[in-house]
């Protein structure tokens, strides 16, 4: 027999194509939401008072490193390109299968505890099975990849073959895609245009292509960056997704802040996915992108704190908050209203991840990822809106229990599948036996 | 006998000239820091143990409202001059003593629990005593003052003659100014130019000059409103209050966005202090303050969370973070390192409340305004660089104890000076009340 929850009195925020926003009741049997409604008499397995709980549609944080957490608050005040030589490559280059699987479940508490039940990862040159054996013990949902990395100026732990780079991402792939029913997908994922050879970009997509699945890289991040990838490749950093081929709905592009016209045009009509970091964006000095203009051409553009070292934070209710704030001094105050920013931390996220149909808004035969928030707290009241209550004032404290596919993976604020207690001091030790 | 507090073993940030950060014990009797070192073997009547637990001076916040904080997320998506009239000013007209008291005291509770331990506030134009008993109960050090508004399109509540704003500022400059050894303090609040008659503005200063107390205002938030008061005054915004005869270190101006050169001028040769609200003036779409520049000159910028129906939110650390995030697209990644956003949030609010000497560091002979961070949080390890931590990755909710003035205010993140429990009740009734 399936069990059953069914959470009472909650305020639900929808996220549907109504968006609608009530007080009531929502069952759960197995990993699906199976009805919601004013007033839900059934008997339940588990009953869930809800009554000082907002209930949303888990976040879905479509651009974060796990193997970088470990490397937070040491990094700071670099730009792109001397953030990668000086700090990041040597770190990641230094990690062991032992520090990255710490720096693997720091981020997934961290993500789980602000409310986050799904995310699209890159992860390092080595040692990936690590970050999947973390992200299948987490419970957490996530596409997942090991990064693609053949030409450059790099560390040797990083720099692989262009054969060696393809043959470890299609044994990965064979093992993990499709983990625990679906629950783990993996994700191709070339770093970015200047850490890439032609070839690799080219086999990575039909890599993709050929085996269904998502291809994951950076983009037009850095004004610098973007001029060297013109002059290496003669096309816009965007533009050259469409040269090797790869311009297509799988393509999942962070950033994407210097664009020029034809690129928005191409990211619209080949459905291109935009994942946004804007305190990333913010930290390293690379700009603002051009959100408010993708949106109104029709593109999707979902939400990601990037790495801990660029932000510092992997929390969705930061940047959510960040995401609407930077637009308004350039385009008004009316600019990226609550209510558009968290569809953009939710449904927006499921719709790049190709799962629109199964995740990001509380509807009947969605999965059941929930995020539980206090509605009473006294620094975000009072309120009328709850989109603004959401995105301006809550705070990841604010959370207090999460479900994915589900199960609990944190309820009372205590984490369940995470042990937790000895992190903070696992990773302090970690960190401690780098010497960059 | 005075009352000794000894903090052993806690990580102290002091703030200091020399910018002092180590692991050590810290000395109280009564409401001053008589001692710090790497060890103090004294005894006292209280030991807390600090092994978990970073020291910071408590946060200056230089530009409040505590009047509006029952106006959370009830004002978004609107400019400067439009959120007055349309939502702020109504909704302040609006206020009985006893909604105002709830405001004061929801802002307080929030304010205290994020490590604020001194404010400067701009009240509304009625009630103000409400807020002078709030602020003596909550054991808070603070400068505040009724706001004077005598001229424009204001509702029939807020209207005054200049004569009346004048003589009950007067009154209540007498009665409240000093209480409590001067832990309280008057500061004249003329709101902002388009809302004040010449006379008014000229009287203020002059008044503020009479009484030695501060002169606290806005200017230059918003390029309409600044091209208005150029437009009825013939000058800038800023160098409106030289010509009124206010300019000098007893003025605070909050934002100043929209300077010009004579003016940056003038802010550093008068020593007229900047309180930069970062949220507020993204969230109203009002520009990004040109706090480098201001730093560069020399003139004294400290933070202020603003409104929280500009905000959302009074908390330090949100303000912290974005100081030091919206400066790096513009001025590269290098601008407003950490250590300096710090220091604005601390013994900057010290210097433009004119008690350097007394509060805004960690040293032997302030006063003992100080707050106690959780330092092991999932969300914010690994570190090396605490001034990154504190201001990157430290959430409000991480904050343990406060102390003002020698006497705890929160312990174990319970409010001592404030019944919070029936707080959020409270607060969600009386907006009910309000028809706007």
């Amino acid at each position: 027999m399936a069990k059953t929850t069914l959470i009472k009195n909650a305020l639900i925020v929808t996220i549907d194509a109504r968006d609608r926003v009530f007080d009531g009741d929502l069952l759960i049997e197995d990993n699906r939401i199976i009805r919601l409604g004013k007033r839900i008499d059934l008997p339940a397995d588990e009953i869930v008072n809800g009554e000082n709980l907002i209930v949303i549609p888990g976040f879905i944080q479509t651009h974060v490193h796990l193997c970088q957490a470990l490397f937070r608050n040491l990094a700071d005040d670099l730009a792109l390109l001397d953030w990668l030589q000086k700090k990041i490559w040597p770190f990641e280059a230094a990690h062991t299968a032992e520090t990255l699987r710490i720096s693997a479940r720091l981020g997934l508490a961290e993500m789980i505890a602000s409310g986050t039940t799904t995310i699209l990862d890159m992860g390092t040159v080595n040692h990936q099975d690590v970050i999947f054996e973390e992200l299948a013990q987490s419970g957490i949902r996530a596409f997942a990849g090991k990064t693609m990395m053949d030409n450059g100026d790099l560390p040797a732990g990083l720099r692989e073959t262009t054969d060696d780079s393809l043959k470890q991402s299609l044994r990965l792939l064979e093992k993990w895609h499709n983990f625990d029913n679906g629950r783990l997908k993996y994700a191709l994922a070339p770093r970015f245009a200047l850490s890439s050879s032609e070839r690799l970009l080219i086999e990575a997509a039909k890599m993709a292509a050929d085996q269904g699945v998502i291809l994951h890289s950076h983009a037009a991040e850095n004004r610098e960056e973007t001029q060297l990838v013109r002059d290496r490749f003669g096309v816009g950093n965007i533009a050259l997704f469409e040269k090797i081929g790869a311009a297509g709905p799988n393509l999942c592009l962070a950033h994407c802040i210097w664009s020029d016209e034809d690129e928005r045009r191409l990211l619209k009509e080949r459905d291109i996915k935009v994942l946004h970091c804007p305190s990333a964006n913010l930290k390293l000095g690379s700009g603002i992108a051009p959100v408010p203009d993708y949106l109104e051409r029709g593109v999707t553009v979902s939400l990601g704190a990037d790495g801990a070292p660029c932000n510092n934070n992997m929390d969705m209710f930061t940047e959510m908050r960040l995401a609407a704030l930077i637009q308004k001094p350039l385009h008004g105050p009316q600019a990226m209203p609550a209510g558009q920013v968290l569809r953009m931390a939710t449904i927006n996220g499921a719709r790049t991840l190709g799962l629109e149909d199964l995740i990001g808004s509380i509807e009947s035969g969605k999965l059941a990822d929930l995020t539980f928030i206090r509605k009473n707290e006294i620094h975000s009241l009072p309120f009328e809106n709850v989109y603004s209550k959401l995105v301006y004032s809550t705070r990841a404290s604010d959370v207090e229990h999460v479900m994915i596919n589900g199960k609990w993976v944190m309820k009372d604020r205590f984490l369940l599948t995470i042990e937790s207690d000895k992190l903070p001091e696992m990773a302090t030790k970690a960190i401690s036996q780098f010497q960059i």
